[in-house]
């Protein structure tokens, strides 16, 4: 195609992808079913992973669930059965591990079948400044929050690009497109798992596997112990979040092929403001906003709650 | 502070920001001198990292260079000699391994002293799909390219904030922004360099150390061998980099405290934009300007080059 017809036709699909975005603010997007889908929630024995489960379970879902506590997974798995779960499966898993996700992957495979849902939810954060987190911490980090995703993928996507049919969730944050003071390594892992699912999502676009879907979830704070302490400074603007309501937003971006869901809104405007404002500014707006003091009071999970 | 007073204090800071940044971009702005620092950079046996080890050589630093490949390195030394160098020392360092780089790092602090301006340079790409790309090319992308950067910070950050004086460079990449076709491993880990970055500079301007700077460096495809066979679709609007063009522009930025440097111009803008188009339309752009098929003719660097 030359270059004039080429642009052309960005044109006007660019106006009618606005029109059509523009409509979806009043009218709500066509929801597909995952009745029968294979769901793989890592990290589901608390937290947003558990409620998760439960949404899923409600849609007639065979869940699969991960976690590297026993005790919270069974809870899960109870829960999910009386949500209407048909099938409730339930793995140790230390995500932090490749062989582990490897092999308990191959077990999944035998005894369940192949996933055609993979949401990548389990997570863990330090809290400390840089230079007081240890490095076994910091590498751990990384390990759970970005390498596992590669593992996941890697064990199932192969059978997700077979069919051309899936649905790749990754659970990053808003501190995976915004850096936070006293999360460095957090961030790392965030923003690395936000650019991976962007871009293999992308690569599956380019290889015609327009058949699988990516959402990628970013929320700032959630209240479910990972972040106990943590305090928000305008919490009108930026309330701390409740899991409720993100597990619920979630499922709903993936029953509506939603690629990026941030929450709450105003993480919509504040990153697109990073982008455009002089660099003075941004660092004057997030002292404003109180992002230079979220992590002054984190105590997080304590160990109990673990 | 009150609301009202802090608000209005926010909003006249942020138009004298405002016209600040405008007015700078007609009048330059100050450039410090570096002249005494001590500067290490990360891979500088060749492309980018040799480049800005003549021109930081230019400026009387004293130099430390790292890079596995020890004849590349020797080269750069004796063209960071030409340039007027005062000192130059190099060692061998695989950033790929922790224990490597502390080693090499306890190393430079006893021999050469502390460094104060620190570039993590060096990098690596798989340029594979991401089902093909090795378990052991994926972890040690993320090693090179993000954990070298941690534990360099580790090494090397305590001495700056003894002193409240240093500089941290990463040089990370337009694809540590932006989601490519073909580089999921090497895109999680510019993500993660970016995230890192950003939040230990604002967790330095937290904790009071403001005389420590940082710049985040994402250029586009640079043509330094890496990215060899890679083709732009639109050369005016994203043209392949010249490298003697990009390592001005990096010392440029770090004589300025520029935090990011975004190349080419164009980036901004793109990036701008992909927080604020329909995601559609957002897919569409890349197409068009060819950000689906930039991988299709990699080669990368050959065996020679290395």
């Amino acid at each position: 195609m030359n270059f004039f017809l080429e642009t052309l036709q960005v044109l006007l699909l660019s106006i009618w992808y606005n029109v059509e975005s523009f409509v979806h603010l009043f009218v709500p997007r066509r929801k597909k079913s995952i009745a029968g889908e294979v769901v793989l929630i890592t990290g589901s024995g608390s937290g947003i992973g558990r409620l998760m489960a439960q949404e899923f379970a409600a849609l007639g879902t065979v869940l699969v669930l991960w976690d590297i506590n026993q005790d919270g997974m069974k809870e899960t798995a109870r829960l999910a059965k009386l949500s209407g779960a048909s099938r409730v499966h339930h793995y140790l898993c230390d995500c932090s591990d490749k062989n582990e996700v490897y092999r308990v992957s191959d077990q999944v495979k035998r005894e369940v079948g192949d996933v055609s849902i993979l949401v990548n939810n389990a997570g863990i954060v330090t809290g400390k400044k840089f230079m007081d987190a240890p490095d076994s911490l910091i590498e751990k980090t990384m390990e759970v929050n970005t390498m596992a995703h590669f593992w996941t993928y890697k064990a199932f996507l192969p059978a997700m690009i077979a069919n051309n049919h899936g649905h790749l969730v990754s659970i990053s944050s808003s501190a995976g497109l915004i850096g936070v003071n006293g999360l460095a390594d957090y961030c790392a892992s965030k923003f690395a798992a936000v650019g991976f699912a962007e871009s293999v999502g992308l690569e599956l676009l380019a290889t015609g596997k327009d058949g699988i879907k990516t959402t990628i979830v970013c929320p700032y704070f959630i209240n479910t112990g990972m972040f106990d302490g943590c305090q928000t400074k305008w919490p009108t603007l930026l309330p701390i979040l409740n899991p409720e309501y993100v597990a619920k937003k979630i499922i709903n971006a993936v029953l509506t092929d939603q690629v990026f869901l941030l929450l709450p809104k105003s993480i919509y405007l504040i990153t697109a403001l990073k982008n455009i404002l002089p660099m003075k500014q941004g660092i004057l707006l997030g002292q404003y906003l109180g992002a230079f003091s979220l992590m002054d009071t984190f105590k997080g999970r304590s160990k109990k709650q673990e």
